[in-house]
């Protein structure tokens, strides 16, 4: 199978690495010309915290891309996601399957104007990675994927991805009702990278007071309420225990929407809170938390975006 | 009259001198033991764009006060009422008179614990001021202050009151329905003191992006349906037009509760945006673009008052 991986930062060099490693016909797309350079020459570094592997790999700019995927994979932030498919539209045929495991939600509705919706598959996973430097990532554990075709049919292409991540080690699973484990996600990003971000504290300052639980709860509540009325029966009490495990094991944690804030970046917020805001309009209510927070990030945002 | 100016920072410190100038008795108290022995040996400074008196008043510290006064204005941040008026208990008697021109709302509350309603004066001034250090403040232009007794009604001691302020170059007015004053500048400072604590942001960028000057809107309509719902007919359009001349005029300022958090102080926000949730909380509503902010602003707090 020929794989392009559109977006390699770190998420997408891991997964194009592992599947590298295990003897597939992967390219590296990314817009970052000293990764690329750095990926063609020395080979792509991927570490964690007992091994150090270099995996020779080619990488290029998406202009640079010959050969058309059967698979891509897009891994750019979510905010780069129309952008990244229009710089390589001209590869993409009826036989092209892609897939997403971006964050968020409503991204799924930009690639669908691609590729036919038959020809999505769209996930969630929890694989922990951070770039350390061109051609540099580090992963600290192991994560798992979930995945399901967009339109909910099982296909053969499905099962073929999945088998594809397994046999490269990565922990795959066909999910069917994977819109659960999206909003979860989702309800989870909401809570924890909208707080942290507006506040510019690591995730373990929430922790700290009543209100900050507090708010933690009715962010997500909000997020629940949404999504129970699009029929995806999230859990609140399977969010918040994931919580409560993010405020004990990543106390120092500064989540990515965090970082982009703080290196003046525009962050995913419109596909996180924003997305929550957005869906809930359309379903005629209104979600004042969420909002607050979403409008919050906006101003933040808007600070040094507009001043570039 | 004998005067003691109960909290003597920016606005205790130019009230209070604005007050000796005009001849009268007064004894500014503070519990910063640098700015009170500099005021001491050297006068008190009061600088504007045009000019720069010094006055000789004398000062103390809550517990060195020993006259009994005819009158007390209280001008410490609202949080630090209680604890002051407690230093200053024993000199409180049945002829004593207190003023009180504090931010928020909810403080009056506590000083009816000290006083009689009737001997209580409350209002709301726009007097800019701030300390630039010990014994030296600075104010840029005059304001108004407006007052009535707390229980309403027309007495003596608030003609007074009034006249001794406006003798003192002081611009006052007995404002009847002074409780729409002090609403509406809860209104202005619950979203702009609200929204640039918890963006860590001066005034004018929160006026950048549409979502800045909408969620301005939100927390003012939440504060207008609070005081509308207490019989308190204060009017959005004005505090809105308050606002738009802020975000003109005093682009770069940093509110009182920013440079709270700032210099790692306790905020008021307990009787701003916390005052807001509390009386919608009890009139049986929610406000929850001021319980966001509130929350945020708790959680900002805690993790440097927690840590000292």
């Amino acid at each position: 199978m020929v794989i392009a991986i559109i977006g390699s930062g770190a998420m997408g060099s891991l997964f194009g690495g592992r599947l590298k490693s295990a003897g597939n016909n992967v390219t590296l797309v990314d817009v970052w010309e000293d990764h690329i350079q750095t990926i063609n020459n020395n080979g792509l570094i991927i570490e964690n915290p007992t091994k150090r592997d270099v995996i020779y790999i080619s990488a290029c700019l998406p202009g640079d891309l010959q050969k058309p995927p059967d698979l891509m994979i897009i891994f750019t932030k979510t905010i780069h996601t129309e952008s990244a498919l229009k710089d390589v539209q001209s590869l993409i045929s009826d036989q092209t399957t892609i897939l997403t495991v971006q964050n968020g939600v409503g991204h799924d509705r930009i690639i669908a104007r691609y590729f036919d919706r038959s020809k999505i598959i769209h996930g969630v996973t929890t694989y922990p990675c951070h770039i350390l430097g061109p051609g540099h990532v580090r992963t600290e554990e192991e994560g798992t994927i979930k995945i399901m075709t967009l339109d909910g049919r099982h296909r053969q292409m499905l099962s073929d991805v999945d088998r594809l991540f397994n046999s490269a080690g990565l922990n795959c699973e066909i999910t069917p009702d994977v819109t659960v484990a999206i909003w979860e996600k989702l309800a989870f990003n909401a809570a924890l990278n909208g707080m942290t971000t507006v506040l510019r504290l690591p995730v373990g300052e929430i922790d700290r007071v009543d209100d900050g639980r507090d708010l933690v709860k009715k962010i997500v509540d909000e997020a629940v309420e949404v999504a129970n009325r699009m029929d995806i029966a999230i859990s609140k009490s399977r969010i918040l225990s994931t919580v409560s495990m993010a405020f004990r094991a990543h106390k120092d944690h500064k989540p990515s929407m965090l970082q982009d804030v703080l290196s003046k970046r525009k962050t995913e917020v419109d596909f996180i809170n924003g997305a929550i805001v957005r869906e809930a309009k359309a379903l005629g209510f209104s979600v004042p938390a969420n909002e607050t927070l979403y409008r919050l990030i906006k101003v933040l945002e808007a600070t040094y975006l507009k001043k570039e």
